[in-house]
């Protein structure tokens, strides 16, 4: 376990790289049979006819393994808790795709009514091993203080 | 399964209710160890000295539970794609939550370029046996008209 990060740690302008996640079939199919079981992200053969002409991971998994790789990434201490996000999804991600996170602070608010924590902006991009954008994610987050 | 709908099927203020979803500490806990291993997402007891102050629900859990249900409330032909979503997550979700999600149309707009497709605007509230709001979501989704 890593040193935890808190509030004071977090400045404007930080960037922050993730570790690395290859996405694979089995995987993409397994987390869209129980959350998004569309036929183009559970069945490679239809996926050929479909919007995304082949085996695409469901956003959501796209978001859901960025989160891993975040909290891995941001050991907050007292944690990180999403306030509100945003997500775009330029282009799909596909079987093979090795997912990795590139952060930067955009924003740090201290609270004015509870001084011991603060909404961070963070600006995350989940890239592929190629450099391809597969998604752009906006979170404000709650973060704590260091404790006294 | 039940009729496609097309983008012809959808109006502005047209609302769809899903079917319900218990989420039980075993679940919340299964998806937070691979997704979002915080330990007020992980373990009960030290949950309690958390901000949730309990075992909460992953947000990207919930969103994703969303997902499911929104799925098979509007079985969209030839799929439903994300191109951006706004979530919120007023309140915490609990174990024992029965999660079910209330959605309206608040925009369609058909795409003047490709006149097979167009954008559907959703504001998705997913609540709770008690009527609390747990999430707000708004997509904007790519739903395709009926095939000729």
């Amino acid at each position: 376990m890593t040193e935890p990060l808190y509030l004071e740690d977090i400045q404007v302008g930080r960037t922050f790289v993730s570790a690395k996640h290859e996405l694979d079939a089995e995987q993409i199919k397994r987390f869209a049979s129980e959350f998004d079981p569309q036929f183009f992200h559970t069945d490679e053969e239809a996926a050929k006819d479909s919007f995304f002409k082949g085996l695409a991971a469901s956003g959501w998994h796209v978001a859901a393994v960025t989160m891993r790789l975040v909290v891995d990434m941001i050991p907050a201490g007292g944690g990180m808790i999403g306030a509100s996000v945003e997500i775009t999804w330029p282009q799909p991600t596909r079987p093979g795709d090795v997912l990795q996170v590139f952060s930067e602070v955009t924003e740090v608010r201290p609270s004015r009514s509870k001084p011991d924590r603060g909404i961070v902006t963070l600006r995350s991009e989940t890239r592929n091993q190629k450099g391809e954008v597969l998604q752009v994610l906006t979170t404000k987050q709650l973060m704590f203080r260091r404790p006294a």
